[in-house]
Protein backbone atom coordinates (compact mmCIF):
# COMPACT_ATOMS: atom_id res chain seq x y z
CA UNK A 1 0.00 0.00 0.00
CA UNK A 2 1.16 3.39 -1.15
CA UNK A 3 2.09 5.93 1.72
CA UNK A 4 -0.28 8.41 0.42
CA UNK A 5 -2.98 5.99 -0.31
CA UNK A 6 -6.47 7.64 -1.74
CA UNK A 7 -8.78 5.85 1.05
CA UNK A 8 -12.07 7.32 -0.62
CA UNK A 9 -13.44 8.65 -3.84
CA UNK A 10 -16.41 10.42 -3.52
CA UNK A 11 -18.56 10.60 -7.10
CA UNK A 12 -20.91 13.76 -7.50
CA UNK A 13 -24.25 14.18 -9.51
CA UNK A 14 -26.65 17.02 -9.88
CA UNK A 15 -24.54 19.89 -8.92
CA UNK A 16 -26.54 20.77 -11.74
CA UNK A 17 -29.85 19.74 -11.13
CA UNK A 18 -30.27 19.61 -14.84
CA UNK A 19 -27.65 17.79 -16.14
CA UNK A 20 -29.01 14.35 -16.01
CA UNK A 21 -26.08 12.08 -16.85
CA UNK A 22 -24.38 12.76 -13.35
CA UNK A 23 -27.66 12.37 -11.59
CA UNK A 24 -28.69 9.19 -13.37
CA UNK A 25 -25.05 7.77 -13.16
CA UNK A 26 -25.05 8.52 -9.58
CA UNK A 27 -28.49 6.49 -8.53
CA UNK A 28 -27.42 3.83 -11.00
CA UNK A 29 -24.07 3.69 -8.64
CA UNK A 30 -26.61 3.57 -5.66
CA UNK A 31 -28.39 0.66 -6.57
CA UNK A 32 -25.57 -1.06 -7.77
CA UNK A 33 -23.14 -0.55 -5.89
CA UNK A 34 -20.94 -2.71 -7.03
CA UNK A 35 -20.18 -1.15 -10.48
CA UNK A 36 -17.74 1.65 -7.64
CA UNK A 37 -16.85 -1.23 -5.93
CA UNK A 38 -12.63 -1.32 -5.41
CA UNK A 39 -10.50 -3.32 -3.53
CA UNK A 40 -8.10 -0.56 -1.63
CA UNK A 41 -10.28 2.35 -1.00
CA UNK A 42 -14.25 3.29 -0.41
CA UNK A 43 -16.08 5.13 -3.12
CA UNK A 44 -19.11 6.77 -1.91
CA UNK A 45 -21.99 8.36 -3.47
CA UNK A 46 -23.80 11.87 -3.42
CA UNK A 47 -26.35 13.61 -5.47
CA UNK A 48 -25.50 17.24 -4.80
CA UNK A 49 -28.65 19.59 -5.12
CA UNK A 50 -31.61 17.43 -4.56
CA UNK A 51 -34.14 20.08 -4.72
CA UNK A 52 -32.87 21.47 -8.43
CA UNK A 53 -32.75 17.94 -9.34
CA UNK A 54 -36.54 17.97 -8.62
CA UNK A 55 -37.02 21.05 -10.50
CA UNK A 56 -35.94 20.12 -13.44
CA UNK A 57 -33.04 23.24 -12.53
CA UNK A 58 -30.28 24.05 -12.66
CA UNK A 59 -30.19 25.49 -9.58
CA UNK A 60 -33.19 26.94 -7.56
CA UNK A 61 -31.23 30.18 -5.76
CA UNK A 62 -28.00 30.65 -6.90
CA UNK A 63 -25.52 28.04 -9.28
CA UNK A 64 -24.05 25.83 -5.98
CA UNK A 65 -21.24 24.98 -8.18
CA UNK A 66 -19.98 28.87 -7.35
CA UNK A 67 -20.54 28.65 -3.53
CA UNK A 68 -17.51 26.75 -2.54
CA UNK A 69 -15.11 29.60 -2.22
CA UNK A 70 -13.24 29.26 1.60
CA UNK A 71 -14.67 32.69 1.78
CA UNK A 72 -18.27 32.10 1.21
CA UNK A 73 -17.97 28.57 2.87
CA UNK A 74 -17.29 30.35 6.63
CA UNK A 75 -19.57 33.31 5.68
CA UNK A 76 -22.16 32.97 8.28
CA UNK A 77 -24.45 35.77 6.81
CA UNK A 78 -25.06 33.53 3.57
CA UNK A 79 -28.77 31.95 3.62
CA UNK A 80 -29.61 31.04 0.34
CA UNK A 81 -30.29 27.47 -0.77
CA UNK A 82 -27.57 26.08 -2.40
CA UNK A 83 -25.43 28.40 0.04
CA UNK A 84 -26.33 26.35 2.67
CA UNK A 85 -26.47 23.55 0.84
CA UNK A 86 -22.34 24.09 0.05
CA UNK A 87 -22.02 24.12 3.79
CA UNK A 88 -23.40 20.97 4.54
CA UNK A 89 -21.56 19.00 1.31
CA UNK A 90 -18.26 20.89 2.93
CA UNK A 91 -18.92 19.42 6.23
CA UNK A 92 -20.19 16.17 4.77
CA UNK A 93 -16.60 15.77 2.45
CA UNK A 94 -14.71 16.75 5.21
CA UNK A 95 -16.49 14.48 8.05
CA UNK A 96 -16.74 11.29 5.41
CA UNK A 97 -12.30 12.51 5.07
CA UNK A 98 -12.72 12.21 1.22
CA UNK A 99 -9.34 12.35 -0.36
CA UNK A 100 -10.46 12.66 -4.56
CA UNK A 101 -14.16 14.19 -5.84
CA UNK A 102 -15.29 13.28 -9.30
CA UNK A 103 -18.13 15.90 -10.24
CA UNK A 104 -20.00 15.01 -12.81
CA UNK A 105 -21.21 17.36 -14.97
CA UNK A 106 -22.77 17.96 -19.01
CA UNK A 107 -22.66 20.94 -21.34
CA UNK A 108 -24.99 22.04 -24.17
CA UNK A 109 -21.78 22.63 -26.19
CA UNK A 110 -19.63 20.06 -27.55
CA UNK A 111 -17.38 19.13 -25.18
CA UNK A 112 -17.27 15.69 -25.81
CA UNK A 113 -15.76 13.64 -22.62
CA UNK A 114 -13.30 16.86 -21.15
CA UNK A 115 -11.71 16.19 -17.49
CA UNK A 116 -11.38 19.58 -15.55
CA UNK A 117 -8.53 19.36 -13.38
CA UNK A 118 -8.77 21.63 -10.22
CA UNK A 119 -5.19 22.14 -10.11
CA UNK A 120 -1.60 20.88 -11.29
CA UNK A 121 -1.44 18.39 -8.57
CA UNK A 122 1.02 15.66 -9.50
CA UNK A 123 -1.52 12.81 -8.91
CA UNK A 124 -3.74 14.65 -11.07
CA UNK A 125 -1.50 15.03 -13.66
CA UNK A 126 -0.47 11.51 -14.28
CA UNK A 127 -4.41 11.03 -14.18
CA UNK A 128 -4.81 12.79 -17.09
CA UNK A 129 -2.07 11.51 -19.00
CA UNK A 130 -3.37 7.90 -18.35
CA UNK A 131 -6.33 8.45 -19.51
CA UNK A 132 -5.41 10.85 -22.52
CA UNK A 133 -3.35 7.37 -23.40
CA UNK A 134 -6.29 4.88 -23.02
CA UNK A 135 -9.23 7.01 -24.80
CA UNK A 136 -7.07 9.42 -27.07
CA UNK A 137 -10.38 11.58 -27.41
CA UNK A 138 -10.58 12.44 -23.54
CA UNK A 139 -10.39 16.36 -23.24
CA UNK A 140 -8.49 17.74 -20.60
CA UNK A 141 -9.29 21.26 -19.29
CA UNK A 142 -8.40 23.42 -16.81
CA UNK A 143 -9.23 26.67 -15.98
CA UNK A 144 -6.20 29.99 -14.90
CA UNK A 145 -8.55 30.54 -11.41
CA UNK A 146 -6.46 30.86 -8.53
CA UNK A 147 -7.40 27.36 -6.32
CA UNK A 148 -7.38 29.46 -3.10
CA UNK A 149 -10.64 31.49 -4.29
CA UNK A 150 -12.08 28.45 -6.39
CA UNK A 151 -16.34 28.46 -5.62
CA UNK A 152 -16.31 25.13 -7.38
CA UNK A 153 -17.12 21.71 -5.68
CA UNK A 154 -14.14 19.87 -6.94
CA UNK A 155 -11.65 22.59 -5.13
CA UNK A 156 -13.26 21.13 -1.58
CA UNK A 157 -10.12 18.63 -1.70
CA UNK A 158 -7.02 18.70 -2.69
CA UNK A 159 -7.15 16.54 -5.71
CA UNK A 160 -10.08 17.18 -7.28
CA UNK A 161 -11.99 16.75 -10.97
CA UNK A 162 -15.02 17.75 -13.05
CA UNK A 163 -15.83 15.40 -15.99
CA UNK A 164 -17.88 17.93 -18.16
CA UNK A 165 -20.02 15.77 -20.96
CA UNK A 166 -21.79 17.03 -24.16
CA UNK A 167 -23.28 17.86 -26.56
CA UNK A 168 -26.23 17.19 -24.43
CA UNK A 169 -28.78 19.54 -23.35
CA UNK A 170 -30.42 20.34 -20.23
CA UNK A 171 -32.99 17.73 -19.06
CA UNK A 172 -31.74 15.04 -21.53
CA UNK A 173 -30.59 11.64 -20.83
CA UNK A 174 -28.19 10.61 -23.78
CA UNK A 175 -27.35 6.95 -23.76
CA UNK A 176 -24.46 7.19 -25.15
CA UNK A 177 -22.81 10.25 -23.68
CA UNK A 178 -24.35 8.36 -20.64
CA UNK A 179 -22.14 5.03 -21.41
CA UNK A 180 -19.43 6.80 -22.40
CA UNK A 181 -18.95 9.26 -19.01
CA UNK A 182 -19.66 5.37 -17.29
CA UNK A 183 -16.66 3.84 -18.85
CA UNK A 184 -14.68 6.99 -17.56
CA UNK A 185 -15.42 6.71 -14.58
CA UNK A 186 -14.28 3.05 -14.02
CA UNK A 187 -11.16 3.86 -15.82
CA UNK A 188 -10.39 6.73 -13.03
CA UNK A 189 -11.44 4.36 -10.44
CA UNK A 190 -9.48 1.70 -11.82
CA UNK A 191 -6.24 3.98 -11.76
CA UNK A 192 -7.10 4.86 -8.41
CA UNK A 193 -6.66 1.28 -7.40
CA UNK A 194 -3.79 0.93 -9.56
CA UNK A 195 -2.29 4.00 -7.59
CA UNK A 196 -3.04 2.78 -3.91
CA UNK A 197 -1.00 -0.38 -4.87
CA UNK A 198 1.93 1.99 -6.18
CA UNK A 199 1.46 -0.27 -10.05
CA UNK A 200 0.57 2.83 -11.92
CA UNK A 201 0.72 1.80 -15.74
CA UNK A 202 3.56 3.42 -17.09
CA UNK A 203 2.01 5.84 -20.26
CA UNK A 204 4.09 8.45 -22.64
CA UNK A 205 4.79 11.50 -20.09
CA UNK A 206 2.98 14.05 -21.85
CA UNK A 207 -0.50 14.95 -22.24
CA UNK A 208 -2.45 17.83 -24.13
CA UNK A 209 -3.81 20.38 -22.12
CA UNK A 210 -5.94 23.46 -22.72
CA UNK A 211 -5.43 25.94 -20.61
CA UNK A 212 -8.48 28.57 -19.76
CA UNK A 213 -7.14 32.17 -20.77
CA UNK A 214 -9.79 34.04 -21.17
CA UNK A 215 -13.89 34.05 -21.72
CA UNK A 216 -15.87 36.51 -24.36
CA UNK A 217 -18.72 37.72 -24.26
CA UNK A 218 -21.88 38.05 -26.80
CA UNK A 219 -21.33 41.20 -28.39
CA UNK A 220 -24.43 43.45 -26.93
CA UNK A 221 -26.26 46.42 -27.44
CA UNK A 222 -26.91 49.18 -24.68
CA UNK A 223 -29.70 47.51 -23.20
CA UNK A 224 -27.34 44.44 -22.88
CA UNK A 225 -29.44 42.66 -25.74
CA UNK A 226 -27.25 40.12 -27.95
CA UNK A 227 -26.63 41.33 -31.06
CA UNK A 228 -24.29 38.52 -32.89
CA UNK A 229 -24.05 34.72 -33.11
CA UNK A 230 -21.10 32.67 -32.78
CA UNK A 231 -20.09 32.07 -36.05
CA UNK A 232 -21.13 28.57 -37.58
CA UNK A 233 -17.29 28.53 -38.48
CA UNK A 234 -16.15 27.54 -34.25
CA UNK A 235 -16.23 24.22 -32.84
CA UNK A 236 -14.93 23.30 -29.29
CA UNK A 237 -11.30 22.37 -29.54
CA UNK A 238 -10.15 23.75 -32.94
CA UNK A 239 -8.18 25.87 -33.51
CA UNK A 240 -9.26 29.88 -34.16
CA UNK A 241 -6.80 31.91 -35.57
CA UNK A 242 -5.97 35.66 -35.64
CA UNK A 243 -8.36 37.27 -37.70
CA UNK A 244 -10.81 34.58 -38.46
CA UNK A 245 -14.56 34.63 -38.34
CA UNK A 246 -15.27 34.47 -34.60
CA UNK A 247 -19.14 35.77 -34.17
CA UNK A 248 -21.61 36.30 -37.18
CA UNK A 249 -24.42 39.89 -36.46
CA UNK A 250 -28.00 39.51 -37.79
CA UNK A 251 -27.54 41.52 -40.92
CA UNK A 252 -24.81 39.39 -41.77
CA UNK A 253 -21.74 41.19 -40.83
CA UNK A 254 -18.78 38.74 -39.63
CA UNK A 255 -17.29 39.75 -36.39
CA UNK A 256 -13.46 38.60 -36.22
CA UNK A 257 -11.29 37.33 -33.36
CA UNK A 258 -8.68 40.23 -32.93
CA UNK A 259 -6.37 37.82 -30.86
CA UNK A 260 -2.65 37.49 -31.46
CA UNK A 261 -2.15 34.22 -31.26
CA UNK A 262 -4.16 31.12 -32.03
CA UNK A 263 -6.47 29.84 -29.48
CA UNK A 264 -8.92 27.06 -28.71
CA UNK A 265 -12.79 27.60 -28.03
CA UNK A 266 -14.45 25.90 -25.53
CA UNK A 267 -17.95 25.94 -23.93
CA UNK A 268 -18.99 27.33 -27.34
CA UNK A 269 -23.07 28.75 -26.87
CA UNK A 270 -22.98 26.75 -23.47
CA UNK A 271 -26.83 27.34 -22.55
CA UNK A 272 -26.30 28.00 -18.99
CA UNK A 273 -23.44 30.80 -19.13
CA UNK A 274 -25.40 33.11 -21.26
CA UNK A 275 -26.53 34.96 -17.92
CA UNK A 276 -23.22 34.75 -16.48
CA UNK A 277 -22.25 36.94 -19.97
CA UNK A 278 -20.02 33.74 -21.29
CA UNK A 279 -20.38 32.91 -24.91
CA UNK A 280 -17.37 30.87 -25.09
CA UNK A 281 -13.99 30.00 -23.52
CA UNK A 282 -10.59 30.69 -24.75
CA UNK A 283 -7.86 27.85 -24.15
CA UNK A 284 -4.07 27.76 -24.88
CA UNK A 285 -2.77 24.46 -26.28
CA UNK A 286 0.07 23.39 -24.06
CA UNK A 287 1.97 19.74 -24.05
CA UNK A 288 2.43 18.82 -20.40
CA UNK A 289 5.83 17.08 -19.64
CA UNK A 290 4.59 14.85 -16.20
CA UNK A 291 6.86 13.46 -13.94
CA UNK A 292 6.18 10.06 -13.23
CA UNK B 1 -54.72 38.05 -58.36
CA UNK B 2 -56.13 34.94 -57.41
CA UNK B 3 -59.54 34.42 -55.71
CA UNK B 4 -58.74 33.42 -52.51
CA UNK B 5 -55.64 35.03 -51.86
CA UNK B 6 -53.38 35.13 -48.93
CA UNK B 7 -53.44 38.99 -47.53
CA UNK B 8 -51.66 38.63 -44.25
CA UNK B 9 -49.14 35.47 -42.77
CA UNK B 10 -48.17 36.27 -39.48
CA UNK B 11 -44.57 35.42 -38.27
CA UNK B 12 -44.59 33.66 -34.50
CA UNK B 13 -41.14 33.63 -32.19
CA UNK B 14 -40.63 32.84 -28.97
CA UNK B 15 -44.25 31.12 -28.49
CA UNK B 16 -41.52 29.03 -25.92
CA UNK B 17 -39.48 31.51 -24.52
CA UNK B 18 -36.25 29.21 -24.34
CA UNK B 19 -36.67 28.40 -28.29
CA UNK B 20 -34.03 31.19 -29.26
CA UNK B 21 -33.99 30.63 -33.18
CA UNK B 22 -38.03 31.86 -33.66
CA UNK B 23 -37.12 34.31 -31.07
CA UNK B 24 -34.03 36.20 -32.86
CA UNK B 25 -35.12 35.52 -36.25
CA UNK B 26 -38.52 37.50 -35.25
CA UNK B 27 -36.42 40.35 -33.84
CA UNK B 28 -34.26 40.55 -36.69
CA UNK B 29 -37.53 40.78 -39.11
CA UNK B 30 -38.60 43.47 -36.51
CA UNK B 31 -34.93 45.30 -37.54
CA UNK B 32 -35.26 44.07 -41.24
CA UNK B 33 -38.64 44.02 -42.32
CA UNK B 34 -37.35 44.31 -46.18
CA UNK B 35 -36.23 40.47 -45.29
CA UNK B 36 -40.24 39.74 -45.21
CA UNK B 37 -41.72 42.04 -47.73
CA UNK B 38 -43.30 40.60 -50.49
CA UNK B 39 -45.53 42.46 -53.46
CA UNK B 40 -49.07 41.02 -52.69
CA UNK B 41 -49.87 40.51 -49.09
CA UNK B 42 -48.31 41.85 -45.65
CA UNK B 43 -46.04 39.78 -43.40
CA UNK B 44 -46.76 40.50 -39.56
CA UNK B 45 -44.22 39.31 -36.62
CA UNK B 46 -45.17 38.36 -33.10
CA UNK B 47 -43.31 37.60 -29.95
CA UNK B 48 -45.54 35.40 -28.30
CA UNK B 49 -44.20 34.94 -24.87
CA UNK B 50 -42.43 38.14 -23.82
CA UNK B 51 -42.19 37.43 -20.37
CA UNK B 52 -41.23 33.51 -21.24
CA UNK B 53 -38.49 35.13 -23.51
CA UNK B 54 -37.46 37.59 -20.56
CA UNK B 55 -37.33 34.76 -18.20
CA UNK B 56 -35.34 32.38 -20.19
CA UNK B 57 -37.98 29.79 -19.76
CA UNK B 58 -40.54 28.09 -21.88
CA UNK B 59 -43.27 29.23 -19.88
CA UNK B 60 -44.46 30.82 -16.59
CA UNK B 61 -47.47 28.90 -15.80
CA UNK B 62 -48.56 26.93 -18.16
CA UNK B 63 -47.67 25.99 -21.64
CA UNK B 64 -48.80 28.44 -23.97
CA UNK B 65 -48.79 26.27 -26.84
CA UNK B 66 -51.32 24.25 -25.14
CA UNK B 67 -53.80 27.41 -24.53
CA UNK B 68 -55.30 27.80 -27.89
CA UNK B 69 -58.18 25.13 -27.83
CA UNK B 70 -61.22 27.12 -28.70
CA UNK B 71 -63.29 25.66 -25.95
CA UNK B 72 -59.86 27.18 -23.57
CA UNK B 73 -60.46 30.37 -25.76
CA UNK B 74 -64.10 30.82 -24.55
CA UNK B 75 -63.43 30.04 -20.87
CA UNK B 76 -63.41 33.03 -18.93
CA UNK B 77 -62.20 31.09 -15.95
CA UNK B 78 -58.59 31.14 -17.23
CA UNK B 79 -56.44 33.27 -15.22
CA UNK B 80 -52.83 32.01 -15.49
CA UNK B 81 -50.42 34.15 -17.80
CA UNK B 82 -50.25 31.84 -20.97
CA UNK B 83 -53.85 31.55 -21.14
CA UNK B 84 -54.48 35.32 -21.01
CA UNK B 85 -52.03 35.99 -23.41
CA UNK B 86 -53.69 33.26 -25.67
CA UNK B 87 -56.98 35.09 -25.66
CA UNK B 88 -54.83 38.20 -26.61
CA UNK B 89 -52.60 36.36 -29.41
CA UNK B 90 -55.95 34.86 -30.72
CA UNK B 91 -57.89 38.47 -30.63
CA UNK B 92 -54.78 39.88 -32.46
CA UNK B 93 -54.51 37.54 -35.34
CA UNK B 94 -58.43 37.65 -35.90
CA UNK B 95 -58.37 41.84 -35.41
CA UNK B 96 -55.41 41.58 -37.96
CA UNK B 97 -57.20 39.36 -40.43
CA UNK B 98 -53.92 37.20 -40.59
CA UNK B 99 -54.91 34.15 -43.26
CA UNK B 100 -51.45 32.02 -42.42
CA UNK B 101 -49.74 31.48 -39.47
CA UNK B 102 -45.83 30.60 -39.52
CA UNK B 103 -45.15 30.00 -35.60
CA UNK B 104 -41.25 28.92 -35.10
CA UNK B 105 -40.70 26.02 -32.51
CA UNK B 106 -36.49 24.20 -32.28
CA UNK B 107 -36.36 21.19 -30.57
CA UNK B 108 -33.75 19.39 -28.69
CA UNK B 109 -34.12 16.35 -30.79
CA UNK B 110 -32.37 16.09 -34.03
CA UNK B 111 -35.99 17.10 -35.99
CA UNK B 112 -33.64 19.05 -38.95
CA UNK B 113 -35.95 21.53 -40.63
CA UNK B 114 -39.49 19.54 -39.77
CA UNK B 115 -42.57 21.53 -40.96
CA UNK B 116 -45.90 20.85 -39.33
CA UNK B 117 -48.97 20.82 -40.85
CA UNK B 118 -51.71 21.95 -38.75
CA UNK B 119 -54.11 19.70 -41.22
CA UNK B 120 -54.65 18.97 -44.45
CA UNK B 121 -55.53 21.90 -46.00
CA UNK B 122 -54.78 21.52 -50.04
CA UNK B 123 -52.84 24.72 -49.33
CA UNK B 124 -50.38 23.26 -46.79
CA UNK B 125 -50.00 20.19 -48.82
CA UNK B 126 -49.36 22.04 -52.03
CA UNK B 127 -46.83 24.18 -49.72
CA UNK B 128 -45.27 20.98 -48.51
CA UNK B 129 -44.92 19.69 -51.64
CA UNK B 130 -42.72 22.75 -52.99
CA UNK B 131 -40.46 22.79 -49.62
CA UNK B 132 -39.91 18.86 -50.28
CA UNK B 133 -38.64 19.33 -53.49
CA UNK B 134 -36.77 22.39 -53.42
CA UNK B 135 -35.28 21.08 -50.01
CA UNK B 136 -35.33 17.13 -50.04
CA UNK B 137 -33.71 17.37 -46.21
CA UNK B 138 -37.41 19.36 -45.24
CA UNK B 139 -39.53 16.60 -42.98
CA UNK B 140 -43.34 17.04 -42.98
CA UNK B 141 -45.09 15.92 -39.98
CA UNK B 142 -48.37 15.98 -38.91
CA UNK B 143 -50.40 15.28 -35.81
CA UNK B 144 -53.20 12.89 -35.61
CA UNK B 145 -55.17 15.49 -33.42
CA UNK B 146 -58.57 16.62 -34.50
CA UNK B 147 -58.50 20.55 -35.74
CA UNK B 148 -61.57 21.39 -33.50
CA UNK B 149 -59.65 20.62 -30.42
CA UNK B 150 -56.05 21.85 -31.19
CA UNK B 151 -54.47 23.64 -28.50
CA UNK B 152 -51.76 24.52 -30.97
CA UNK B 153 -51.04 28.33 -31.60
CA UNK B 154 -50.66 27.69 -35.35
CA UNK B 155 -54.39 26.33 -35.48
CA UNK B 156 -55.86 29.68 -34.98
CA UNK B 157 -55.62 30.29 -38.78
CA UNK B 158 -57.37 28.12 -40.97
CA UNK B 159 -53.88 28.25 -42.96
CA UNK B 160 -51.30 27.70 -40.08
CA UNK B 161 -48.13 25.23 -39.76
CA UNK B 162 -44.90 25.23 -37.13
CA UNK B 163 -41.67 24.78 -38.01
CA UNK B 164 -39.48 22.38 -35.61
CA UNK B 165 -35.55 22.82 -35.43
CA UNK B 166 -32.61 20.65 -34.09
CA UNK B 167 -31.24 19.55 -32.26
CA UNK B 168 -30.13 22.90 -30.14
CA UNK B 169 -30.66 23.16 -27.09
CA UNK B 170 -32.96 25.39 -25.02
CA UNK B 171 -31.62 28.98 -24.59
CA UNK B 172 -29.07 28.68 -27.39
CA UNK B 173 -28.65 30.47 -30.50
CA UNK B 174 -27.13 28.31 -33.26
CA UNK B 175 -25.61 29.98 -36.17
CA UNK B 176 -26.42 27.27 -38.92
CA UNK B 177 -30.02 26.43 -37.83
CA UNK B 178 -30.93 29.84 -37.96
CA UNK B 179 -29.45 30.50 -41.03
CA UNK B 180 -31.21 27.32 -42.32
CA UNK B 181 -34.62 28.37 -40.53
CA UNK B 182 -34.03 31.51 -42.15
CA UNK B 183 -34.12 30.33 -45.78
CA UNK B 184 -36.76 27.97 -45.12
CA UNK B 185 -39.24 30.93 -44.30
CA UNK B 186 -37.73 33.16 -46.88
CA UNK B 187 -39.16 29.87 -49.15
CA UNK B 188 -42.40 30.12 -47.80
CA UNK B 189 -43.02 33.38 -48.25
CA UNK B 190 -42.25 33.21 -51.90
CA UNK B 191 -44.64 30.78 -52.40
CA UNK B 192 -47.35 32.33 -50.82
CA UNK B 193 -46.09 35.01 -53.81
CA UNK B 194 -45.88 32.74 -56.37
CA UNK B 195 -49.40 31.71 -55.14
CA UNK B 196 -51.16 34.80 -54.89
CA UNK B 197 -50.07 35.31 -58.52
CA UNK B 198 -51.58 32.01 -59.75
CA UNK B 199 -47.99 31.11 -60.63
CA UNK B 200 -47.29 28.28 -58.42
CA UNK B 201 -44.37 26.10 -59.40
CA UNK B 202 -45.38 22.62 -60.92
CA UNK B 203 -43.36 20.31 -58.46
CA UNK B 204 -43.47 16.42 -58.39
CA UNK B 205 -47.33 15.76 -57.10
CA UNK B 206 -46.27 13.82 -54.13
CA UNK B 207 -44.61 13.99 -51.10
CA UNK B 208 -43.24 11.90 -47.45
CA UNK B 209 -46.00 12.95 -44.84
CA UNK B 210 -44.76 11.53 -41.27
CA UNK B 211 -48.31 11.31 -39.49
CA UNK B 212 -47.88 10.75 -35.68
CA UNK B 213 -49.74 7.60 -34.41
CA UNK B 214 -48.23 7.38 -30.83
CA UNK B 215 -46.74 9.07 -28.02
CA UNK B 216 -44.41 6.57 -25.81
CA UNK B 217 -43.22 7.35 -22.43
CA UNK B 218 -40.27 6.44 -20.79
CA UNK B 219 -40.46 3.59 -18.55
CA UNK B 220 -40.86 4.56 -15.09
CA UNK B 221 -41.43 2.81 -11.88
CA UNK B 222 -44.17 3.16 -9.34
CA UNK B 223 -42.78 6.78 -7.42
CA UNK B 224 -42.78 7.64 -11.88
CA UNK B 225 -39.11 7.74 -12.04
CA UNK B 226 -37.17 7.25 -15.23
CA UNK B 227 -35.80 3.88 -15.21
CA UNK B 228 -34.22 3.48 -18.89
CA UNK B 229 -32.89 5.62 -21.69
CA UNK B 230 -34.34 5.92 -24.87
CA UNK B 231 -31.70 3.19 -26.29
CA UNK B 232 -28.63 4.97 -28.60
CA UNK B 233 -29.35 2.72 -31.91
CA UNK B 234 -32.60 5.16 -32.11
CA UNK B 235 -32.90 8.02 -34.69
CA UNK B 236 -35.70 10.67 -35.41
CA UNK B 237 -36.98 9.57 -38.42
CA UNK B 238 -34.77 6.72 -39.32
CA UNK B 239 -37.14 3.04 -39.35
CA UNK B 240 -38.03 1.66 -35.67
CA UNK B 241 -38.71 -1.83 -36.68
CA UNK B 242 -40.83 -4.55 -34.54
CA UNK B 243 -38.31 -6.03 -32.26
CA UNK B 244 -35.62 -3.50 -32.40
CA UNK B 245 -34.11 -1.93 -29.04
CA UNK B 246 -36.11 1.43 -27.87
CA UNK B 247 -35.18 1.90 -24.73
CA UNK B 248 -31.89 0.90 -22.39
CA UNK B 249 -32.31 -0.20 -18.46
CA UNK B 250 -29.63 1.26 -16.75
CA UNK B 251 -29.13 -2.15 -15.25
CA UNK B 252 -27.95 -2.87 -19.30
CA UNK B 253 -31.26 -4.51 -20.03
CA UNK B 254 -32.72 -3.95 -23.44
CA UNK B 255 -36.30 -2.96 -23.96
CA UNK B 256 -37.74 -3.70 -27.38
CA UNK B 257 -40.30 -2.00 -29.65
CA UNK B 258 -43.60 -4.23 -29.36
CA UNK B 259 -45.79 -2.95 -32.36
CA UNK B 260 -46.10 -4.80 -35.36
CA UNK B 261 -45.10 -2.60 -37.99
CA UNK B 262 -41.92 0.15 -38.70
CA UNK B 263 -42.45 3.42 -37.32
CA UNK B 264 -40.43 6.39 -37.26
CA UNK B 265 -39.85 8.41 -33.80
CA UNK B 266 -39.59 12.03 -33.64
CA UNK B 267 -38.91 14.57 -30.88
CA UNK B 268 -36.40 11.52 -29.79
CA UNK B 269 -36.07 12.72 -25.66
CA UNK B 270 -37.23 16.11 -26.41
CA UNK B 271 -36.19 18.15 -23.34
CA UNK B 272 -39.62 19.95 -22.67
CA UNK B 273 -41.56 17.05 -23.53
CA UNK B 274 -40.26 14.77 -20.07
CA UNK B 275 -43.11 15.99 -18.00
CA UNK B 276 -45.38 15.62 -20.22
CA UNK B 277 -44.49 11.95 -20.00
CA UNK B 278 -43.67 11.96 -23.67
CA UNK B 279 -40.00 9.93 -24.45
CA UNK B 280 -40.86 10.41 -28.21
CA UNK B 281 -43.55 10.76 -31.00
CA UNK B 282 -44.19 7.54 -33.03
CA UNK B 283 -45.18 8.26 -36.70
CA UNK B 284 -45.85 6.44 -39.98
CA UNK B 285 -44.68 7.24 -43.61
CA UNK B 286 -46.85 8.05 -45.97
CA UNK B 287 -46.72 9.10 -49.71
CA UNK B 288 -49.26 11.44 -49.76
CA UNK B 289 -50.92 12.28 -53.58
CA UNK B 290 -51.69 16.26 -53.90
CA UNK B 291 -54.11 17.71 -56.32
CA UNK B 292 -52.27 20.45 -57.92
Amino acid sequence: MKKHAINRVGIVGGTHGNELTGVYLVKKFEEYSNLIHRSNFETLTLLANLKAIEAGKRYTDIDLNRCFSPQDLQNQNLFKHEQLRAKQIAQHIREKQVDFIIDLHSSTANMGLTVILNKNHPFLLKLATYLSVINPSVRILQYSSNNQTSPYLRSLCELGLAIEVGPVSQGVLNAELFQQTETLINKILDYVEFYNQGKVPHPPKTFTLYKQVAIVDYPRDEQREIKAMIAPELNDYQALNPGSPMFLKFNGQVLNYKGNSIVYPVFLGEASYVEKGIAMGLTKQIQMEVQL
